[in-house]
């Protein structure tokens, strides 16, 4: 796979010069905004800022919570940050300088900073147990929020105590110190985010240390065979059960050709991994990406974008194995594979990436938290029997702020530019401010996408700009329209995106038009969960039927692959909704007599079955749920 | 549900007056005989009686096992038992002997009897934990083991060892004393057998106290408030979360309804039940019984038999609830259905108990041990991704042992005698002396049933015998026809056996012959994984299709219901079976370009699929399963 040039390689908008104005996005961002931020503000009061205050205040009391939860603080930094990247939010800005300012107080004096070590084990214990204590996971999540508050609001407060923390661990680990890497992935893709605020190189070298050692060090096994000298020995996944494939260990990750292990590791691996080729160029790895991510979409992914089949390790499993009422699917995992994608797009300028971005975008992440923003999935089954609902926060509370964190830095992922080049990746209604070859290049983007079927954009330019604009057409896209100032044009078609190379003037307008038909979706026959049975799909938008609506368990449908299906607008359904009502057969229980088996005899009634899109189920009564139905 | 007058009740024929040679069973009993009940006497000597020895020893040394570790010698013993009551073996009768000793030898002084408590903690800790430590369970099963040795033997050595457990057992328990049931039902059933073959009226009055005090006393509550008071406070369901209706607790027996909670000891609860009945008359417990019969067979209970829808505390969960592929269905849970039907029989001589019986038996039990006796099924799901397999021996036994003594006692339950009354109610090679009215009457029954579809009976009688011969009309037989001495008699249909009434000379002959058409199953369309598929039956044997053969997964196979199946005498594969051969598709995958998803399009290729019984899956090499076929 060619990576590109750095020169032509597209690199995202800024979220500051990017504003959302759109009918599907809107409610979706200000309730994240408004509710879930909020939310988890409350949430952080219960047990994650008092670890930080006892920290502080001399270590007295002990600690609270799962040994990663000092992670959700700084998650929620970083979602805050991405806010005020966009707003003027005087209340939140003061709420993020009290954390910032509670975390640093935290902070030691030779920068390490886990309230979970500093409360419950003497200082000569820390770094013993990397298998699973997390401590550079949270290291990492703290630089990603200072580096987004950095960016955000151009101050160094929260940056200052990353850059601290950034060399201790720099002091602490390397081929001749600490030999080893983390039990849980995340430093290496902040550290190179570190970085590129800094321009400190030590930073990229160390978060390519990590990177190349995974699979390659004793350590994980040192630590099976001294269980005695780490810290929270029982912690989680110890012990000589340890399986090496869980955190990826298995392998130095150029050897490594499947997706494997604890789904949210893996991706944020592969984001590291990703960060380290755009700095360094090295094609080889981006190779090993490609088998892996071949892997992934080819043999491990849901038709919802969600990855890990099992709760058992919340992990990739074999391939194929993609059972639906036990999938895992865990919500971080989908939001970690837009994390990597959007990196494979920019070292690439591949649209098949924004692919898959966007289906984990608008099923296995939208899926993730209620309309209503206050109550969240962690895993993200195809089929439900009634019994799988949102809950207000979890123990393991990963998956809220991540989540919050994503819909915050939306904006991020609409638009990319590259020298004489600008990409539109995603469709939804927004302003964006481009420099392009050193000039600016407004784009005005209106669409009622993923419901319409066009979009329109609006250039604007100071003078000419000979450019190349980029519209990405979608997997399921096959015959896009284009035409610009009214104009019909063929445009190129190269690497999944439509592209019109123009000298483009002040107000030239572009609009994309392409048809959304109703897809019915057939998957592999290897997959034995979903093989001969089909999943409509209507644009991005993968849909279930829900028994709240067909009044009986979807499992009694059988439908005709050939057969008729409407679309409807359904505005007062589900928050507003284009709904699906397709011909189909149920199988009838009338002509049975209480027995549970008998020989062979099928009687159907006729229905029409109303589809829902897939990330608005669980939002009305309790009730069982399909992705996947049966055929006839 | 009638209650049948006792003198119309059908008892079993002894098993000292059965004797089996059959084409199907042979081989299965002898490897039972010769294989697994060695097999099952060298594990015991691993763990198993070195406890005894310990405990013999004066307690020198700690416990190793399960806490139920000891039911391990007991059910060996009681199988051990059924061989010698048909058979001269010597060298078993020795090594029962000195097992037996051992046993005696460990009980103290009081009666006592558990080596896992007199080995691991003090004399007051006994009877502390009923919910967790199954004392009442062992005791049980030592119970059921001295009946078993009493009767085949005339000896007293085990039968004494019994009592006096059971007396002290007496005097531990009661309204005034120790007020609680145990957490493992079992004692109940053996408390009767103990009663039935001594007459002491104390031993079904305390079976009778265990069955009604089950769920109206608070026992159970005062554990979870005293865990500090209890031997192995930390042993498995303890603690706040116990469940009662995992022990079928949450209610006394007559208010349940539903089968609930762990599945093996809901089973021996009902055959605790069925006993009391059987000797109290009590019309109001047998219809409780049957309201529990009704639910399972028609809600809960896979087409193999099977019971028990999840590992999640190895029990019952929903109606319809039928997962294929995490079922747990283990296997003494279908030895318990087993056992728990011929009660229900013999209570109400009704045929639809053997039904359930046959089906359990011929499939769901005998699935538990592999072709050559040495492996085990724990679980026996109706699907496999290719990855379950028997196993030598299991850190819970349970099944094994329970398995050897379903077969090694397998000619009790092919016929049974009331006053004027025989019947015959499994078709199997056999000669039987049974005494109807105080005459006797022999029956020699030759037929290859399940394969084959006539069964002839040879009548012999000393002098003429008026009495009513009750041949079993199995659910699957809809046209029996039924000759006496070479001339067609109809016979007289009811309570599903087909009756001849008559005078029977010396010599008289009977001919039962039934057509054995391969069914195709359906399954009620409440039932989420199966409903809208198909499995093949044929007799009692349900079919399964496995890798080895099909050269495929099974599930993308499309089965034709209408479609053509032949049966196909497989004289060399899987120690002989009429395999079946059906018309049918499979989803082809040569259309497909790596993709894991795609617009619907489906191409199939024809094929023969091959099924085979399921009792014999998996004894040859690894690969999927299914019992369940898509249709298409």
């Amino acid at each position: 796979m060619p990576l590109r040039s750095p020169d032509r390689r597209p690199s995202p908008a800024p979220l500051a010069d990017v504003s959302i104005d759109d009918g599907f996005w809107n409610d979706r961002l200000e309730t994240n905004r408004e509710t879930s931020l909020e939310h988890q503000y409350d949430q952080l009061g219960e047990r994650c800022l008092p670890n930080f205050r006892r920290a502080r205040d001399g270590k007295e009391g002990g600690f609270q919570g799962m040994c990663f939860e000092d992670s959700d603080a700084y998650k929620w930094l970083e979602a805050a940050s991405y806010v005020l990247a966009t707003r003027e939010d005087p209340d939140l800005k003061e709420r993020v300088d009290e954390v910032i300012e509670l975390v640093a107080a935290a902070q030691e004096e030779n920068g390490y900073l886990n309230t979970y070590l500093q409360l419950e084990f003497d200082d000569e214990l820390r770094w013993t147990n990397l298998r699973n204590l997390h401590e550079l996971y949270c290291a990492g999540h703290l630089i990603e929020a200072a580096v987004a508050h950095h960016r955000a609001t151009g101050e160094d407060s929260l940056l200052e105590v990353a850059m601290a923390f950034a060399d201790h661990i720099d002091d602490v680990f390397g081929p001749d110190d600490l030999h080893g890497a983390p039990g849980h992935e995340e430093i290496e893709l902040a550290l190179v985010k570190l970085y590129r605020v800094t321009d400190e190189r030590r930073y990229l070298d160390l978060a390519e240390y990590f990177v190349e050692a995974r699979g390659t060090t004793e350590r994980f096994d040192w630590e099976t065979d001294h269980p005695d000298e780490l810290a929270g020995g029982e912690w989680w996944h110890t012990g000589d059960d340890y399986d090496a494939t869980y955190g990826q260990s298995h392998a130095p990750i150029r050897e490594q050709e499947t997706v494997d292990g604890h789904s949210v590791r893996a991706m944020y691996l592969y984001c590291g991994a990703a960060d380290v080729v755009a700095e360094t160029g090295d094609e080889s790895l981006l190779d090993a990406l490609e088998t892996l991510w071949t892997n992934m979409t080819e043999k491990r992914m849901y038709v919802t974008g969600g990855i890990g089949s099992t709760s058992d390790g919340e992990r990739f499993t074999r391939d194929y194995d993609l059972p639906n009422r036990s999938a895992y699917a865990e919500t971080c995992a989908a939001v970690g594979s837009v994390f990597w994608n959007r990196r494979m797009f920019e070292l690439t300028g591949e649209g098949r990436f924004y692919d898959t971005l966007e289906r984990a975008l608008y099923n296995g992440v939208l899926a993730g938290v209620s309309l209503d923003g206050t109550e969240f999935f962690y895993e993200n089954p195809l089929e439900s029997l009634g019994d799988h609902h949102r809950k207000g926060w979890f123990a393991c509370a990963c998956c809220p702020p991540n989540l919050a964190r994503l819909l915050a830095s939306l904006g991020e992922y609409v638009y990319a530019t590259a020298d004489g080049e600008a990409y539109v990746n995603l469709y939804l209604g927004s302003e964006a401010s481009l420099t392009v070859d050193g000039q600016e290049m407004t784009l005005s983007q209106r669409t009622d996408y993923p419901w319409g079927e066009s979009v329109e954009l609006d250039v604007g330019v100071e003078d000419e700009l000979d450019a190349a604009l980029h519209l990405r057409v979608p997997e399921w896209c096959e015959d896009p329209e284009l035409s610009v100032n009214g104009e019909p044009v063929e445009g190129k078609r190269e690497d999944g995106y439509l592209t019109v190379e123009r000298v483009w003037e002040d107000g030239d307008t572009v609009k994309l038009a392409f048809d959304l038909p109703v897809k019915r979706m057939a998957a592999h026959p290897d997959a034995p969960d979903d093989a001969g049975q089909l999943a409509f799909q209507r644009g991005p938008l993968v849909y279930c039927v829900e028994e709240t609506d067909l009044g009986e368990a979807p499992s009694r449908l059988r439908v005709d692959p050939e057969g008729a299906v409407e679309t409807r607008a359904a505005d007062d359904l589900l928050d507003g909704v284009l709904a699906l009502d397709a011909e189909a057969e149920l199988l009838s229980a009338e002509d049975w007599d209480g027995e549970l088996y008998r020989e062979w005899k099928e009687t159907r009634e006729e229905t029409t079955v109303t589809a829902v899109p897939y990330y608005a189920w669980d939002n009305r009564e309790e009730g069982r749920m399909q992705v996947w139905l049966p055929t006839d």
